[in-house]
């Protein structure tokens, strides 16, 4: 094994997973912030920040049929949700929401480009046709938070808010589905899908893009 | 093999396929149409129309642990679905909903025969008891509108119309396991089966026929 | 087989059953309630009272991808809840909710207790980590409750109610694990889990403890 692969793999293994915590505490807030607004209790609070944290993935694994969940491989995340959530009733208070959901907006867009990216790499793996992987994606990054609207009584943000947000993660989804056809590393193949989605979510942001009203 | 033998063969492929065609449309409008009534954006349009379409075949899937789902074995469903909804965005208007609604309650009621009848058919081929295999037929061709109603934020419609709608498919699912006890192919119980609960539907509808109503 | 053994035998079988059966119409009861209290129809009433039973269980069960699931096994059990469903539509008034909840509550701290224990003891029969057997534990007790209010389109009473009562189950679930790590039998395991988790509910609910609350 040459030096540059090792260099390389440090990264995978390394940068990678700076960029799926990143990724993943966003998802997390999000989940805090929609209990702290429902004034949901601590077991609430606790349930509904994991499912926005983890809800996504797992559910790609359930359709996929893949075990063991992210979370039973990587305990440690669920006593980060849970220290998350004794954090939050402790210091968080009415006035934070606000703030924390905007700083959160752009570590959010980072957890949808490496998620999606990643969820449809993981889909092409086990073998699921190119627009399977690339909703598979989707889900990944989409349906913890979908979740999270649903089991708090709202109609998912995701599915009314007319932000581009599920479909940059589906277009930059076929940009997965190309590198990996095109034989080109996992690492890459993620990677420059992940930069793409996330580019374009801040670029979105920045511009205050919408998708198209239906005019019914 | 007989001459008669291919001409059945050649209806259960594609007389079957047809009627399955017209069910999966007339659910697909149905989440379409919610979709619409509740001004979701493209995003949540095609989620709702997917899961009103899919739902209920996959819900029964994951409960019976069979995979491939239908809408990954068969890829070009999920282009219809995505081109469903661009045609939705560019003709559909809001004096268009009511009179789409009354057209699809009759290719809906095909819709219940066809894939009530045929999931409690794959559910007694993968080993299912009887009552079970005739609720998972139940669950394939309801759940789907019920998962569509969740998510959207309203009771099922299925849980409170006093609509004979899953009773019947219910009650025909019998007809599938009586069928399939006495060795009959699975052409004939499932096409009888369809039938009934098909033709008990149109029946039900032509003569306004409600569920008793609970005097709580 | 000496005769203790099958004293102890038997009432793992029976004493252990009849617990169960306990703690599952108690449960039951809780979606029958909620279905009368939302004027739902038949089959809203059958359908939520099977998921407020079943829900919990069947969601570990996929989630550890466990076959077949209770209901399957134990099919009179779906019988039970039609009966009690026909039962309630014939002879429950309005005048029967308020007493039959406040009723229910003690045999539904019972199951809290024999699910919950029996839950994070399955789990850890099938290979989970100490954490998620106890989570798992958790969302057989719970979460048939909380489908439940999903799907009647309230956010779920666990989420919110400040009742200790998820965290009882969480709490008594590493009573479970410490028992297993222990090698003490399943009998003595899950009996001492269920019986100081349903102990601790009983005492919540005589003394009137509630969770903290936030100060959002």
């Amino acid at each position: 094994m040459t030096s540059g692969t090792s260099i390389a793999e440090w990264f995978v293994a390394y940068g990678n997973t700076a960029f799926e915590i990143i990724g993943t505490l966003a998802f997390a807030f999000s989940g805090l912030l929609e209990a702290a607004r429902k004034k949901l209790d601590i077991v609430g609070m606790a349930m509904v920040t994991f499912l926005a944290a983890f809800g996504g993935g797992t559910l790609r694994d359930i359709l996929l049929d893949r075990r063991p969940f992210f979370w039973v491989q990587n305990q440690f995340w669920i006593w980060v949700v849970l220290g998350l959530c004794a954090f939050a009733l402790i210091f968080m208070r009415a006035r934070h929401l606000e703030p924390t959901q905007r700083a959160t907006a752009w570590p959010d867009a980072l957890g949808l480009g490496i998620f999606s990216a990643g969820g449809t790499h993981i889909a092409l793996q086990s073998g699921a046709p190119a627009i399977v992987a690339v909703i598979m994606g989707v889900i990944t990054a989409v349906f913890g938070g979908v979740l999270r609207d649903v089991v708090v009584n709202e109609i998912p943000r995701a599915f009314l808010d007319h932000q581009p947000y599920s479909v940059v993660a589906f277009a930059g989804g076929w940009i997965v589905v190309a590198l990996d056809a095109m034989n080109v590393s996992a690492f890459i193949a993620v990677g420059v899908g992940a930069f793409v989605i996330t580019a374009v979510r801040f670029a979105a942001m920045i511009f205050g893009w919408r998708l198209p009203s239906w005019r019914v």
